[in-house]
């Protein structure tokens, strides 16, 4: 298959109908419904853009099988189950993931008991300490640093300057973006009346499978025992994750978030930006965390949570949208207190 | 011009009346009122120093042409417009802004197909992929990583270890603080009912004219078309600004702030510390958002908002005045109600 | 002394008492109480794993001369004052802090004036420039980055990637997680009614003895004059300290704090996480900034604010314990307003 699509041919990609048109264009890409041109493909995910339906000049749409066709749609339609997947399948035909050169860069630093496998890229400026370990097909991007005892998985994609502090394992097919921090040292110290003691950190971090982490992101190592990601969670830019965390299989979690020691987020969780977990606390599956909320307890069931201390999100939703409202409300008592006492 | 001025130099280079005094001393820097010298030019502008005044040794000082002159100081006077910008003007006469060597050092891993300008500085370790492209007179911090396809104008500052992702493109005297991401990944993943599919990012950052952009802050590249960041613009440290943002001409971000996805921020914008803007919203020209706030819908109208969900300042500021006595108020209604019922 | 203690020599470590027990087993390091099995040292701290001690298999266990040994508990016990920093004493014994090899690596880039004291260790591929002077016994991790005029004490340890902006000083024994960055720019810029003119940032961050910064923490050189961390304070990860900023003796920061220009946290200071402190403030010895707290006032007296405006912790812990109920408020409000008018 070429990179270049015949309307049939984006159609059983994404598993679609082919419900208007016979335009004889060749799809060579995708294209927001603004953007897009008679070679792109588009689609309708967001109903925020579904105006732009009326004007794009797109040669095929994606539309769920479950809308109307519009009026004044000039393009071929594919009815698909979800927009947004059948896009994300086209795109990655177009783009595939980078692949490596097999090549190490002349200016790779690397340990002579560290093992890298065959068709591993090693980009120039690395630093690779002793016995570390690299699976096949794996990237490390230029001026990354692995120290003793790391080991990466295979396909996976460390992107330019990460650092994994020692002893830090990745399953396969791990995506680190540039800057994130691995293995740091929790913020652990004992007081002793005097001064700040610290703490050896002498836990791991361990990231499984499929797990992505965004630029400069800090995943901080157990102090005793490993911080863990589990399998296919995904880890926005910017968060704090502190020592002896748990996160959940296939939880996502937004930019400049902080989890705080200790805690388990359980699976399929989501957090919200800028939102935050107190430490040695136990989210449940499905919990969903608010942008900018602070829990401060356990969750018992599934569900969405927010505001600082975070209460059920109907219940915040309700609260914070009578806050504007406590000067009227002052202002009433007052009336009232006059009048009644 | 030396770098020592006369008194009448400085007035000269402030566009200032010297109103008072005929101190013999040259000028050799700028200090602040508590620590200036008679060989320093000091300033008054934030009004809490303004007791400083009455002790400082300063040899000259620039105040406002609207200010009375203090009694007992014992100073020669500046009267300018604006003393800060004053200031600003006589620091960067005694203090201008970092000059490329010119050189390009030994360690600095460079591909052949890169094109670096006249007067280019690369500094050690720095990586620079295929294609790159370097204006004259632009820095290279050590321990840089240049992706394939980037393009810097001319005098541009790039600290040490930046990354500018592929393709990532910067206008004219851009400044990199050290440890920035530029050009990262986008966070979009399509959920298919199993697992998150990861969406290829395949914009790019373009960053205009003049920007300066803080350390460790973040920008990801677009999904689908670019993320901007327009002339004149100034982000400060640990930022997070998510794929196809735009943000406006000589708009300014405080540290920790965070913008999500497609979310246009107007021109002559500012965003406060650890503030936050929500997805696929628009900022009018002129939007202030407050410290710390939370923005969850277009803003129509210039003007400051604050708080989380985000209300016009003044509004934010009575109703979190009346937070504290919430329990005063409830004691009341139930007083009331007790009565009343 | 080897690794290995018997039950008296971990007494004696901890200056405690061996009250239950005489059990063989050398001890060979500290678990968890969960994780330990005979041959580790375990303890309680955190009153939440209490119920641990029923199940743990460690051969011996710390615990507060205050507490009663608990029925069930199938291990020696020693007695502690206090079992955290008994933990941590024991800790630090089966794992000594990191000790430099004294090998400079041939990646280095090291310039001629630089000064670089007996047995200090220089990984792959850092940058020294021009002046630096370097402490015995001290540690640079791979990929840093030392600019011109750097000074860095005795024994310190200096994680992979971290950049020491120009002229930064550090005292001995300090640590530096990797990703920080030390010496950025300040934000400070002047506004002509037409343009952000840059504000040279000409002072300097000096960093005392004892200080720990975290990962990918940024730490502003100051604007005029320096930005200071005295002796002793610890800081988390992805923290912003702007510039001219003064961090008083053995002052924490939690992760994700911020810090605005000119503040001065006192000595023996706590941040919470995601908290934020404005500009120009001061806040006195012992103030307890809570988690995502926001100071915008001095504070005049030690003890914990919290709440956005911060207000007195108490205080603020009963308002937002009546935040839910506004709902609730609003409806009895309008009862008695349509019963009383």
């Amino acid at each position: 298959m070429s990179s270049t699509l015949s309307l049939e041919e984006v159609a059983e990609l994404v598993s679609g109908k082919l419900i208007v048109g016979d335009v004889p264009h060749d799809i060579q890409g995708v294209e927001t419904l603004a953007n897009a041109t008679a070679s792109h493909v588009s689609f309708l995910s967001n109903m925020k853009y579904k105006a732009d339906l009326q004007t794009t000049q797109a040669g095929v749409v994606l539309l769920s099988h479950k809308a109307d066709i519009p009026q004044g749609l000039d393009a071929a339609v594919i009815a698909v189950k979800d927009p947004y997947v059948a896009f994300t399948q086209l795109q990655r035909h177009f783009h595939p993931a980078p692949q490596s050169t097999g090549k190490i860069h002349a200016s790779a630093a690397i340990n002579d008991s560290a093992s890298v496998a065959d068709n591993v890229q090693v980009d120039a400026n690395v630093s690779i300490a002793a016995n570390v370990v690299i699976g096949k097909d794996s990237i490390i991007g230029a001026g990354c640093v692995l120290e003793e005892g790391v080991r990466i998985g295979e396909g996976c994609l460390i992107h330019p300057r990460v650092t994994l502090a020692k002893d830090t394992q990745l399953g396969d097919r791990v995506i680190i973006q540039s800057g994130a921090v691995i293995g740091s040292d929790g913020f652990g110290f004992a007081w002793t009346g005097d001064e700040f003691l610290k703490i050896p950190q002498v836990g791991r971090v361990v990231i499984e499978d499929d797990v992505e982490v965004g630029a400069n992101t800090c995943i901080d190592r157990g102090a005793i025992g490993d911080t863990v990601i589990k399998a296919g969670a995904k880890l926005d830019n910017l968060i704090q994750v502190a020592h002896n965390v748990e996160i959940g299989y296939k939880s996502v979690i937004a930019g400049q978030a902080g989890i705080a020691g200790s805690t388990v987020i359980g699976n399929g969780c989501q957090m919200g930006a800028q939102s935050g977990v107190a430490g040695h606390l136990k989210l449940i599956d499905g919990t969903i965390v608010g942008a900018k909320a602070g829990v401060i307890g356990d969750t018992k069931q599934a569900g969405m949570v927010s505001g600082f201390p975070a209460v059920p999100h109907r219940q915040w939703l309700r609260a914070s949208g009578m806050f504007d409202r406590l000067p009227e409300i002052w202002k009433k008592i007052r009336k009232l207190s006059d009048g009644a006492e």
